[in-house]
């Protein structure tokens, strides 16, 4: 039995976090932390756990963390730097929801996400949550920098084709369309449902700071830096993600056969048949990543449908994955959810 | 182990009990009968499905349902009628998601349903399936008719009211409103999403199917006939039934006391503490029945507001507890999900 | 041309009330306030008004309102009750979209909106603005108070029975659905996208601030006090409000011809034919109300339907209605949109 | 007075072009056929037109179509074809909102649309209806091709580009989001409320026959074939349409200036200031587009964000707008609505 704390149980990675430890055989919680909500029973912020989970919100001085095994932070940026050092010096493992631990060029993360890294050291040892490249490094992590829900999505597309070298790097386009939840649970006028709803937007097309940890991906799996256009938007769905990833082809091969090999261990990797369209409702709820790939008309380009539930495997899921992986359980244990659909 | 068959799978009850069914530790499913699509991949209709149902459709005639222990019905109304009687006669149990049996009075079912009854010996045999009222009958029952979707909110919402005998039960009135997925996955123009989206409307006001249903329930708590106003109205998400019940208090009562106790033992029926609103997602994707009842102002109009989601507790859910009852399994065995929020 | 200031636009009456304006060939906006968004172009934070609208935010002590002939409050409320006065003794008329002036008995209002009425002596002057009610008082008023978007539905529908006293007055219910517009463009989090969307929730059971605006306007068309059980609710669409009201038929009437009668004049309220279902839809970004009435298996129970844009006829349209009336316009000049459908 | 006919008003596209010519000064509509529903009142079938659209469904033999000045074609493909040439003969001017008349190249029509092509001497001599690029001949035009949805946004968002000569043709990278309303008002299941509604999707990644539109139209402003992959996808709002638009810069460009000078006097084509995210919000119900063009970190990859209301800019509207022209009224005419937001 794995004794696991969260930190910051309020947002939305917090409460999906909750509803599948709630139904995974070797866990227990022992504290959920939350400053603002110190007091208050779980389940009265999130009715949906009623029944599910007896805990209270506890505060964070309370929580004895350093007594779990596990702790999983589903903060905001910049809150695990902050407490993952002494809980790793206490030998308690760390699975960062947030960004914290995911660029390894630390100059370039505090570009991006504008702040100074307080625990540069843990950047460096820091393995990158995507079991599908690091399997084995997850097994022994100490702190495990789960991957954000874009990155998790254009990496799996991705994937494939660089790791082969058929495509060239130096021209790829990631156009990812997210729902709403993705925004997180913090109120905010862009996302209140008379603005997002019958809507569609794209937004940060300067800039996301999930470019560089796609970048840093794709680039370790080429052996070279690559060239990412990135466009994420917004879609009127509470769950949900769906990159169109582009790239040129680069010399003939079965692309098919490809996919179908590279993910054929996968548990949560599933390559759907020739001609198939992946819908974002196929994975929600769940923790696989549905992907198809064309070339069409049979021309040079190649495109990449991968969809994901960003609160499951773009979050809460693979970090459940990551740490089945940490403790030598069955990769799939409490993951086995059907997509809820319709 | 239950050897299960479904007829008619290719609806959203019927996708539903898939989903519920392939997570029941006790359950095999034998053949899931489609005259149209026969011979397609279930998980090809229905991506959510893959890698857990591994079954083709297939034709009646060729699904041997007679050698199984149990048949579900997840059929349009009619269908079950003409097929029980044999099944029945095989041994088989059946539970019919339709309302082939639902209604005692066949003239009156009849009536409502536009069509003669094929099986009228078996209406008088069958149990209403409502576990709430009927737990010992349903459990020797050869035929359970499964509860409507609505009725299952209404009776539930107001069943504490009319045993205690303390409300008029001569003016009853219920206002529900349900998500599309309660008019089924047949093509229709007014549950297209461009029809059904971002738009509100009750409908059937001159008189719904379900009305007949509910009235016989609460006819059969009081002892005597009721007088019930019921507006079904149609609202743009995908599942849930919230309704909201009115009626006149004829003695002082503890509303709250008299609830709690009424549903203390009810494994599927949460009664929400004083002052709540249930919201229809803090039941989605599970067989929980979420109820509160509120005393506005003090007066003397008691108001009971009642959320299930249709295709689980008003359906597919509510069949896995009846068939859990048929066969002396624990109730709650295959339906334990956390709901799905958001 | 009338010369109009608006305070407080950057809700959603207020962008309701510019997008009407715009297109009214006789109003000329001369300022519109914002103590936040002073200095910003109304298009900047509202692109669906570029080419439409010119004018920039500006601070309310640099608007001139004095100089105008007409001021709209579009403000949260208790903000025109401290600016109304000054106002109307420079000779502007005003109407306010908030609830300062709608109820007349003021310790009332206190009680329900938790403040001091900071200028009863208008209040007793202030025109409740429902046209169908009140006409020819509102083209004399100096002040309007334009109603609440569910006491308009309500009260529309309830008018015609309770005017001709048919219906026990002393047990309405009123069960109405509102999109989620009518919370406002205040980040909140229960709003938020990913809260309110596939969702469906009653609020406010115990009391909600519109019930004592509803109750005074149809004890004042019954001639005595009213007792009424308001149940709103919160359904995932944007724009739209649908009441389904019922209510105690005391002697027989031909409801049809009650309903046709009472609205035969009325440019912003439609009756339906005979066994209608009004849809939201219908009425989508115009000022008109569609009205049914039902009489459910012939029973002494009446049910009406009715169904608002609660952005237009809730608000903003209801509003420029009320301007046309005070300035002597044509009813529904620059009201005359067809709603947008789908 | 234009004296208008429509062919086929049963569907969004005939609806929406009877919201607008309700509205237009200078339209009287004689006619609006549909064999199927004959003799029913518009506004009994879509209620948002009550009291503004008296007409009933006629049958097309009894319609005098050929007695209009104008007709137009809101029908299925394949329809237009087949009534064209006996009406250009009796002198009515005809525009096509479907796609018999859009593509040149007739045996890549029939290809595409899977039929004979009934008319090819009108298909040379009609001109395609995207005013931005043949106003003058559209003004003279007897018969009009109304371009289709994405056709619309793509091509606006690409042609200064590809006029300019500034972007590698040859890979041109069109990533569009279509509202449900793009696929009719024809009931089928995969446009069920149930079934789009919280999900997302590609489709027709194989090829959609909106692809030789596109090219055919980019072909001729670039002067060469180009290479186009288009990816249409399927997002859970009624209406809009987003098209995401990659391409490879050749050479240095003020993008800015290039699209403000290439659309200064376009009354639909509404240029964002630089940095921005049109949303489709802020284009429905109207006639406008709004682009904006980005150059994502300084790179080679140029990105263009354009959004239309497919109903509108995308069909009906364009439609308007085409009349106009083709009549000599001023282009605006009938087509100023403000957007509705929210």
């Amino acid at each position: 039995m794995i004794t696991a704390g969260i930190v910051g149980g309020t947002g939305y990675t917090g409460v999906e976090l909750l509803r599948l430890l709630a139904q995974h055989p070797e866990v227990r919680i022992q504290a959920i932390t939350s400053r603002k909500e110190a007091g208050q029973p779980v389940a009265e912020l999130f009715p949906s756990l009623r029944g599910h989970v007896d805990l209270a919100f506890c505060d964070p001085a309370e929580a004895h963390l350093d007594q779990c095994d596990l702790v999983f932070f589903a903060t905001p940026n910049g809150i695990a730097m902050q407490q993952a050092r002494e809980l790793v010096k206490a030998g308690v493992r760390v699975i960062d929801l947030a960004a914290d631990f995911r660029i390894k060029d630390v100059a370039l993360w505090e570009q991006w996400y504008g702040m100074s890294h307080a625990c540069p050291e843990l950047v460096a040892e820091a393995v990158y949550g995507l079991p599908e490249i690091n399997r084995s490094a997850i097994a022994k992590a100490r702190v495990v920098a789960n991957p954000g829900c874009y990155p998790t999505a254009v990496q799996l597309g991705f994937l494939p084709l660089v790791e082969a070298g058929v495509i060239d790097v130096a021209h790829l386009i990631a156009d990812a369309k997210s729902g709403v939840s993705g925004a997180g649970r913090k109120a905010e006028t862009h996302t209140l449902f008379a603005e997002a709803s019958d809507n569609f937007k794209a937004y940060g097309v300067a800039g996301h700071r999930h470019l560089p940890e796609i970048s840093q991906g794709l680039g370790l799996a080429a052996g070279s830096a690559v060239g990412l256009t990135f466009v994420p938007h917004l879609t009127p769905m509470i769950r949900g993600i769906h990159a169109t990833l582009y790239g040129q082809l680069q010399r003939k091969v079965d692309l098919q056969a490809l996919f179908e090999a590279r993910y054929a261990h996968e548990p949560f990797v599933d390559v759907l048949p020739r001609g198939s369209h992946p819908e974002t409702r196929s994975v929600r709820a769940s923790n696989m990543c549905r992907i198809a790939v064309h070339q069409p008309q049979g021309g040079n380009t190649v495109v990449v449908l991968s969809a994901i539930d960003n609160l499951v495997k773009g979050a809460a899921g693979q970090a459940v994955h990551n740490m089945n992986l940490m403790f030598g359980l069955p990769e799939t244990l409490g993951l086995t959810q059907v997509p809820v659909m319709p």
